[in-house]
């Protein structure tokens, strides 16, 4: 499959990735769905009259909509369509796009051009805590290493219901929190900045397909017709805020102050050549939480934090591959006792860490608690973010010759107000 | 002030009420805004030209449209001026809608021949935590009289974020929801329909107001300009699934199956003559939370459970005044890290019970932990919710010779799948 848009061979966005985000230019400011390829978007709007398929063809207006919305519910059979002819009319033996050069000059945009906004109107997100080795260092933390995983953990994926409204999209800055916290245990709250601001590496994927109905579990068996596709996360979060006010309704304004997303939404369909076998469960969870095909990606992930005015620093290096709970079953437990979901949901892995400590997903676990702090290659030390901080996530896939990637997730942090 | 429509002295919804509210009906299933009167619903949608006032006659659209959200973004000038419009349009010495027959067979339409709707579109929904003696009851259940109340529980509102998409209107099935549970404490859990299915009664609020910005709290001085108007609310829960799940981050599948509230938005000037003293907080609360106007209110609560083809037993009274927490505080504190928030976000006020135990707001606490059975009027008892039960929850203010009702909150209980 050879595009007939020139790239470079690493770049994030080759004809095998076709990741679909939403975006506008200074000259059209009204949002429009596109996908990356190489340097490009190529604006769907403009081309929508070409998805001549049988799911399609009289669906266009989908793509002259605001979000992937519509897109997202129309389901598996339309997105594999939308993918191939896409992919076809980006190859260098389809004339169609090569050969028309006035659609060409209005359907490719340069990414440098345009401005990304949040690819969906997301109805609701929900985060999970299916990282083993992150709820196993937390606990630990927290509650020794004897008692480190609750009771409930391998039974089922924690998750909670998170702020749908305070999703953002990469680029957008951070402002430190204010809030309560305790200064030492029993003592009394104190109100200010939060001083233990972290990041957390995350997954989320964005529901799709119709909505489903209220009293209507989705069946660990096609729970994968649900899940259109994939973006990193930053689950930006204040420890010390998060400490005080977690007990017993878990995280509230510790997490509310903004979580953000990469731009472009990797489809489960680009990311099938990178299915790995699934974490092994022990004990096996209850029936219907247990699938055999696999729902588990080798995407290597990484973090890298940029104090204000200097020069990064790689600080963790993490892979999708290390959650214990797939997203298959992440989707079904949400829905078992009948919750309804939306095209556009998102759905987040938690923090996701590995096994060493150069895989740890959250400044918590790398500087364990502020007790070792990290050295940045400008010689500073960090326990938790400082202002003026640049939190970078990247992701990718490695292929045969090429490369999946996510694009970036990234926020600045500013000073409290 | 008297209408010029006829209605019965004790009607939940006379003059001084117009609550707002959205409806169809058979002949015409476009969703609309109006509001109730009397046996009637006045629709706006018909009457919107007659909105001539400074801060609506360039907005006369927003009563077009088919959810409360854009009219809830006005802000409190813009609901004064809807509201004393309304109330003028609806007097008897005001001829315009009176003389007016065929404007006024197309505007009103009978509640009993109409459907009525989520009054919007709720981009997120919270539930707090706020009724001291609610918490109080089940903290000396689950953890002593000793350690009743967390120890954050007097310092901040707790609260968590809950699902948007489960919001349903009153009348809305609720199916028994199956999940997992722990048959004895160190037991392996199990999988099946809910055994301790309960109700919450509960009373929540619409934010209205603009959109706020991310990192830009509301102040706890202007927090009464967000609060649009309140309903009622029964946020169901699966007591076994819940005490299973929420170990360490809180309520999830044992509460999004289901949360029903009460078609009309009471607003807070329909409120204002009930206004009653706060709460006394002791401790202080941090100053960011403090106010000395008053927003606490004189709402009777009551609930009622009626078995599959039998007679309803009233088995709560309880009142909204009983709250620790009032709405200006739970909405600041929602905020105070920099959470935005949008016009038709529903927060809620989480159980209310008030001193005594005819009072308490659920079935864990009306039977103690399923510990002392409720003897119903058809000779039945109940420790938590069986299938085929409605259960209902009203409420409403008493005035000088008129109410401010709120309409009802009911649901009946399906067998799970």
């Amino acid at each position: 499959m050879k595009c007939f848009i020139d790239y470079q061979q690493d770049t994030p966005f080759p004809i095998q990735n076709i990741p679909y985000g939403v975006f506008s230019t200074k000259e059209n400011p009204i949002h429009r769905i596109g996908v990356a390829i190489g340097e490009w978007i190529l604006d769907l709007n403009e081309i929508a009259h070409l998805f001549s398929g049988p799911e399609l063809h009289n669906r266009q207006y989908i793509f002259k909509e605001t979000t992937l919305n519509s897109f997202m519910a129309l389901g598996p059979k339309a997105w594999k369509e939308a993918r191939e002819r896409i992919q076809t009319l980006l190859s260098d033996n389809c004339p169609t796009l090569k050969n028309d050069q006035s659609l060409l000059e209005r359907a490719l945009v340069r990414q440098a051009n345009a401005t990304l906004h949040l690819p969906a109107h997301i109805g609701d997100y929900t985060d999970f805590y299916a990282s083993i080795h992150h709820a196993t260092n937390v606990g630990t933390m927290f509650r020794g290493k004897d008692n480190a995983l609750p009771p409930n953990w391998k039974h089922l994926p924690i998750g909670y219901h998170g702020r749908a409204s305070s999703v953002v999209i990469t680029g957008t800055p951070i402002k430190r929190p204010c809030g309560q916290s305790i200064p030492s245990d029993g003592a009394d709250p104190v109100f200010g900045p939060s001083k233990l601001l972290d990041f957390e590496l995350e997954v989320a994927f964005f529901v799709g397909g119709a909505p489903t109905k209220l009293g209507e579990p989705i069946n660990i068996s096609n729970a994968h017709e649900h899940i259109f596709g994939f973006v990193l996360m930053n689950d930006w979060s204040a420890r010390d805020i998060q400490k005080w006010e977690y007990v017993p309704l878990g995280p509230f304004t510790a997490k509310n102050f903004g979580t953000t997303i990469s731009p472009w939404i990797v489809t489960t369909l680009a990311l099938q050549p990178f299915l790995t076998d699934n974490f092994q469960q022990n004990p096996q969870p209850l029936p219907y939480l247990r699938h055999t095909d696999k729902f588990n990606y080798d995407i290597q992930l990484e973090v890298a934090l940029c104090p204000k005015a200097s020069i990064p620093t790689t600080i963790c290096r993490s892979n999708y591959k290390y959650l214990y709970w797939t997203s298959k079953q992440q989707l079904t437990h949400h829905t078992v006792t009948g919750c309804n979901v939306n095209p556009g949901d998102l759905m987040a892995s938690g923090t996701i860490s590995g096994e060493v400590p150069e895989s740890y997903g959250s400044l918590l676990e790398l500087s364990w608690k502020g007790s070792k702090p990290l050295k940045l290659n400008d010689g500073t030390e960090r326990k938790f973010l400082q202002d003026g901080d640049t939190l970078t996530i990247t992701g990718f896939c490695q292929g045969n010759g090429y490369r999946i990637g996510f694009g970036i997730c990234e926020g600045t942090i500013l000073p409290s107000y």
